[in-house]
């Protein structure tokens, strides 16, 4: 294809496919010969709820998700999970256990608290600015949690679990808004893995939930209807209208994933990306200085400072002028951060690992 | 423009207008030059933050909305304003009084008492299955409500407000999903107004919220962040990522509506289009029944029945086969609806009265 396209490194909403666009591009206005688009479809229609379908059956197929779960579409993003979860899962008696590493599973804690559920921290990093994830022996929990909450892949401090606990109740959930379907994933390890769509999966509007089925039956009473996982289960995730635009695209991006072998494939090519950037810090003499330790570094969030904050600025004004998109750090911890997602392409990571280069040599 | 387009009259999602849909697949892949599509952009980049700020820009124009009003972006759709309204405006000793015009009013209703706050029935037209919107005369309000809720427009009955009450307490709240954007409103009239963006403002996967400003306060402590209007005000409706390609096509929608002439030349077309309709079936001496009373007739959604259900089976059927979608009526009153959303050319009106005209003649 013959696109300008830009090196989008947007930590999300963030780059999507470019075959996933141009598809959507050709059938936006005419979609399967309906005279209608997709958005124009009902979401009780018979080719609306073939994308719907075909979604779900995609995800299951490319996690290999067990049949004792369910796949649910939700709108509200990562964040109103951060409320739903302790809605539907603590009880008077039970604890949210939640491992901190990050500002996001600082906010998943945070509405727990504010609904006033018991709470406890499982281990945090706080103390070195969440620039590792803690060891599995660490985590102190308790036959008491609810559950125990972690975030797979910390988008903002640029770490990454790459090993995940066994907790004994089984009532482990994760939120894995930046790293789904970057590689193979243990699902049985888990009761609820959730996503916000906007990194690897599609647009934003819609979050993934994939809920092992008898935490279905433990739903409390009283919970608003749109805010209990029942409802999305019992109805397919049509008890209201879906975002069905996003869902279409979530297809689609499902599709290419299939296409070019599964996750496993785009494990290896996350592996090589992250290779190049981490390579050009590490071999930079310090001149690059990654914010996470080595062992806890993030395949799909690489952030790294430089030696001040005058060059991280020149460093970023100048990739700018180049055509890097998106490359600011979080404020929370400056500098610069490249998002490699599965739909940035190898190229995009090679002209930045270039960049980097030629900029270290003309200011060292 | 010359494509094959559908005659549909989907009661939502539905048809969104053509020149929208061709200008969003021509900047699909390429947004304004920027190398991406809108759907690639983050939230908090300049290029997004325009579309956002200029839908609100443009809604505000169009419907006059006061400075003493916010509007607000919210995930969820309606449904979850059924939960957030009386989460966010309930205390112990307020009441919400819920006037009952058709099932989403009682969907609204019950999601009032799931949290276990204390509710009212203003009125209810239940008895004569909702063919009617009831007098102002017949409400019953109290200052003691919390708020008095209506549904200006009933999607599955066929009935529409015309004339709005004036609450003493002024805190009126409508759901105005269906009719929102078809005409002039009274803004002043409401405390807040919500409204799914999928029949007159766009694709699924955006709710529009107006509210007045002082209602912001009133916001009960430990509801969640996310449930909360006064999140969304504080943060241009930016808390978390917004349904970013939703809002991009509400602003395409509002931008098309603007240079049409605005609202009042929007009902002009309206009030002409659903005249073919209603005419069809009052001069069908009976061959064709409105289930809604004339006064309370509704513009948006035109529900009617044939002699029998046979009779009413085979309409539909051929009806699709002509190239009509869209028309089956909702289980709950049977028969046909037409959804002449304000992106429902008149054509297609046209040809739906010419097809009722033919189908009478050879049946009756
Ligand atoms: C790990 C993680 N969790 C949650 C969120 C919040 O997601 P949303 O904006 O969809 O609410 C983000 C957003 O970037 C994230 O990276
Ligand atoms: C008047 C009205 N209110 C609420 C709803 C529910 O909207 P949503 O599906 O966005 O939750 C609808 C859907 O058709 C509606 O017509
Ligand atoms: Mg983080
Ligand atoms: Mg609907
Ligand atoms: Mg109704
Ligand atoms: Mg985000």
């Amino acid at each position: 294809m013959t696109l300008k396209r830009a090196y989008n490194f947007n930590a999300g909403p963030s780059a999507l496919p470019e075959e996933v666009l141009v598809k959507a591009q050709k059938e936006l206005v005419n979609f399967n010969e309906t005279g209608m688009s997709v958005m124009e479809l009902s979401h009780r229609s018979k080719d609306y709820e073939a994308i719907h379908n075909e979604a779900k059956t995609l995800l299951a197929e490319l996690l290999s998700i067990p049949d004792n779960y369910e796949i649910l579409f939700i709108q509200g993003g990562a964040s109103l999970q951060f409320s739903m979860i302790p809605m539907n899962f603590l009880t008077e008696e039970k604890v949210g256990n939640y491992v901190l590493t990050g500002s996001w599973s600082e906010k998943a804690l945070k509405e727990a608290k504010i609904l006033g559920r018991s709470t406890a921290v499982a281990a945090t990093t706080k103390e070195t600015n969440y620039n590792r994830i803690p060891k599995l022996t660490e985590l102190n929990v308790s036959p008491d949690d609810g559950y125990v909450h972690i975030t797979s892949n910390n988008t903002i401090f640029g770490t990454q679990w790459k090993e995940f606990p066994n907790i004994e109740n089984n009532m482990l959930i994760a939120d894995m808004s930046s790293d789904i379907l970057s590689k193979p994933l243990p699902i049985e390890k888990f009761s609820m893995i959730y996503a916000g769509a906007q990194k690897n999966l599609g647009p934003s509007g819609v979050t993934v939930v994939i809920i092992r089925k008898d935490l279905l039956e433990k739903t409390n009473e009283n919970t608003p209807s749109m805010l209990r996982y029942d409802t999305y289960a019992k109805n397919n995730s049509l008890y209201n209208t879906p975002p069905t635009f996003s869902i279409y695209m979530l297809k689609n991006v499902l599709q290419w994933v299939s296409e070019r072998g599964g996750v496993a494939e785009t494990d290896r090519r996350n592996q090589e990306k992250a290779a190049l950037i981490y390579n050009a810090i590490d071999e930079s003499n310090g001149f690059y200085q990654g914010h996470a330790e080595t062992e806890s570094r993030s395949l799909m969030n690489l952030t790294f400072n430089l030696r001040n904050e005058e060059l991280s600025k020149k460093f970023l004004q100048e990739a700018k002028e180049e055509g890097f998109v998106g490359l600011n750090g979080h404020r929370s911890v400056g500098g610069c951060r490249a998002s490699t997602y599965n739909a940035v392409p190898y190229e995009a990571c090679d002209q930045l690992q270039q960049f980097m280069t030629k900029f270290k040599k003309r200011h060292e």
